[in-house]
């Protein structure tokens, strides 16, 4: 290292010093950015990237994701994790770049509902594993053919490239398919909020189709599914013409495969019919048959303005799937069966940027459920939030609607001061993450519009309880008062009358009882 | 791209799939990361990321840097930014790679303070003009030889590799010295909060030997330096064995040049000399003349674990470089002139995770200022951080303390209540940002201890001003309500004594002065 101390460099000097940095070290260098700040947070991530992979694989591959989860302490800051699934299992010769080199996937291209897109994910895990441990990941899979293929894995980090310490080709006589990954990295293990059994038990709660099974340090907990069989499969869909921006038109127009400008609008865009790609070229001054290839960027600009200004359909919505709200609300009971009142929504699909989203959201009330201020479940397509609620939009959405109008008490900008528990499920084939950890979401406002108009819907069927829960609080506290005088009244009415007072009280509880039945009947008309 | 619905695919297939992602294709998906999610932030990024550079490059070369900033508005939609420094200039061979290829920079392994680190924010203000205006960067050089280097430049961001578009050499006959760069970008231009303007002014403010010429959409604003000459440049550092992760040192010992474990550990961090080397050896049960390529796994955890176990120096300070309060103080008073009260603080520096860091900070209090709740002013290394307030370790220190404690009011966790500014500079070889947008640092608890001890510091400095403006305050009010009975008093007295009410009225007048002044006096001399 050159002592620079005291003297002063010039240009060319300071220019010698630049130096390519891989991918695997900028994150290795931080790797706050992907969740490994703390050893409570680190270890969580490490799970969490594991098990969100298990279940996209599993889904695209049509498959019930039975998932198994070990967390054992092997020393005092560290930690065994082994998942695994049931899922599809990986091509063997694709193992290495899918766990020990950073942005390489499936996913990143296409615009499809999935949990994970960057390519970062569990080869996060891995770097943060052997950074911190100096151990390999230890990877078996199968696609279901007679062989398991296991791996021992670490990244090179100066060159982002996998190196392959072992590779073994096992018989599968039972043709099992399906992924397991075992890591051993520095941790500490908590059960309260923001842990391991937490996040289980939300992405359970948000995949009610998921059985996951978890040998933590403290012994096994298990989720077991409440829906029979898988959502349907998000459709991928191709980009919408309104959120496609300048730079990223000039690239498509390069690489293109058609030979035409109406072609490659009709092919390479959704929404784009032949009528639609015919309108955008007149308004942009181009011959419809000419060669996207020769384009010059006067022209570019002209395509682009025009995309934006002919009418087209909103992208299609088959790329979204969210989950049936009956059993969302049967996931939610199986975890609070305590709680008085559930409900759950799904707004319409709409777009920002372009991209299709979807909001799904529950709430739930209970005096029992132990919380005195909301409880929030922030989901981004399916996958629980656990870290930085204060810089997400779901959090801004639910301090900024009004909760005092439904019944709840609430500090103006704040969450509701109530036992409730409120669940938003973000959907969308690209979710705006404000960082790679993937902790929460961007705040745009079609976003945050959408999620306020979910609350509200919830809020007003929240009030519709309330309503009910004050009455019947109220009717409660009369028939009390009125108890409390009973005896008086009775042998009162009994001197009068010159009756037995068993007789009299018989009486006056009948037409009590009587009287709140009626009341009670007459809630229940009010309400339907 | 292929139709995949409603068919179930196989790993195989799924696997074909995959694809290398590059660096400058992932910030293009996710470039609300880098900080460009709406016009505003956007525009405001390129000129923050740009003139941050210019500070850092001209810091380096030992050079008063005088910056001249120009945004001006092309179309509705569209502005141009041009960023001039009178700094080193760029080796005309490293200009494409310095301006268009991600992850490639100086400064990435050196720990030294500087504004930049990454080799990402410039390359990123560059992608963003292309891709939403397609337009290339155009930048021009010298390093003060007699020649002048002109680029276009564009990023190729399928291979994150730089186009280089044009290149022309210039002559340069007055030996001009530095570097322009100029882009168009879309954006939105604002004066207020969070904007470009307020940005100049708070950088010129925590480095006052900046001059800033700033010739924006509505006219010129000039910030001019009040610190005639550069502070100390920070040394660079080598890594402190406290600090090092157990990957890492693996790493370092296959790179080393030493030829023994004894000179590894004693050439390649900082505060291990002869001794501590030879200690950290005998613990680790390692020949210290061992060939530190030949180590295995279990040496090299025990050489990990026992650099953390021998006492070592603190890392080297003069890696950071804080301001002279005094300057800090100039440049406050030159933008707040109205203010009451100034005051500024330097902690002594100490270590998180191995990194030396030290906090600077600054307090501003003035019924004039037109602030009813605290304004916070966040720097790291010096440069300013707009966006991401709620999530800054910054702004959790500020509203952990206690500042009734102080004099002022504050509801429990908020800002302080109060007409005044707070400025808190974090300096560090390494600043945990808690995303490449470099909007907030991450809440290390060490770093969390230090912020709030520098408040405290100034909080006590508040609380003698406050103390003596209530003092004033009652002072004025009884002198008021003195005065406002003083013309019955003068008449009574002059009807008693038969005196003219005007002569008694002077002597009142007198007295009630005099008393004052004593009064005065007196606080002072409390205060010292």
């Amino acid at each position: 290292m050159d002592n620079i101390e005291g003297r002063i460099l010039t240009g060319e000097e300071l220019a010698e010093k630049i130096r390519e940095v891989s991918i695997a070290e900028f994150f290795e260098k931080n790797r706050h950015l992907l969740g490994y700040e703390n050893p409570v947070k680190s270890l969580f991530t490490v799970v969490k990237e594991f098990v969100d992979n298990s279940i996209d694989a599993c889904l695209e591959a049509r498959i019930l994701p039975t998932i198994k989860v070990l967390v054992k302490q092997v020393s005092e800051n560290r930690y065994r994790v082994k998942v695994e699934d049931n899922g599809p299992g990986i091509h063997p010769k694709k193992v290495p770049i899918a766990f020990a080199k950073f942005l390489v996937g499936s996913k990143f291209y296409r615009l499809r509902q999935s949990i994970g897109t960057q390519g970062i994910g569990a080869k996060g895990a891995i770097l943060y594993a052997q950074l911190t441990t100096g151990k390999s990941a230890k990877v078996e899979t199968s696609t279901g053919n007679d062989k398991i293929h296991y791996f021992e894995l670490m990244i090179d980090v100066l060159k982002n490239e996998p190196i392959i310490l072992k590779h073994e080709v096992r018989e599968n006589p039972k043709k099992w398919h399906g992924t397991k990954i075992e890591v051993i990295v520095e941790g500490r293990y908590i059960e309260k909020r923001q842990s391991i059994p937490e996040y289980l038990k939300l992405i359970s709660i948000a995949n009610p189709y998921v059985t996951i099974t978890f040998d933590g340090p403290n012994g096994v907990l298990k989720f077991k599914r409440v829906m029979p069989k898988l959502p349907k499969l998000p459709r991928e869909i191709k980009p919408h013409p309104y959120g496609v921006e300048l730079g990223r038109l000039k690239r498509m127009l390069k690489m293109t495969k058609s030979t035409t400008v109406l072609n490659f609008l009709m092919n390479e865009f959704s929404r784009v019919g032949r009528d639609s790609a015919l309108k955008i070229c007149k308004l942009a001054k181009i011959d419809p048959k000419t060669d996207p290839h020769k384009l010059v960027h006067n022209q570019i600009e002209k395509l682009h303005k025009a995309m934006t200004m002919v009418k087209l359909l909103s992208p299609p919505m088959d790329c979204l799937s969210p989950i049936n709200p009956n059993y969302l609300i049967e996931a939610l009971k199986r975890e609070y069966p305590n709680a008085e009142f559930f409900h759950a929504v799904i707004r319409k699909p709409t777009v920002y940027r372009g991209y299709p989203f979807q909001v799904e959201a529950a709430i739930v009330y209970g005096d029992e459920l132990g919380v005195s201020s909301a409880k929030l479940i922030r989901l981004a397509n399916h996958t629980p939030l656990l870290y930085n609620q204060s810089d997400c939009v779901i959090t801004k959405a639910v301090s900024e609607t009004n909760w005092r109008s439904y019944g709840v008490s609430q500090s103006e900008g704040s969450i509701p001061q109530a036992p409730m528990i409120i669940l938003v499920d973000f959907l969308s084939v690209w979710i705006p993450y404000k960082s790679e950890g993937k902790e929460a979401i961007a705040q745009y406002p079609e976003i945050l519009k959408e999620i306020k108009l979910a609350l509200q819907e919830l809020g007003r069927n929240l009030k519709v309880f309330m309503n009910k829960k004050r009455r019947e609080i109220e009717k409660k506290r009369k028939r009390q008062i009125f108890e409390r005088y009973l005896p008086e009244v009775v042998s009162s009415i009994a001197k009068i009358t010159d009756k037995k007072e068993d007789q009299i009280k018989k009486m006056i509880e009948n037409l009590l009882n009587k009287k709140f039945v009626e009341i009670n009947n007459k809630t229940k008309g009010e309400e339907e």
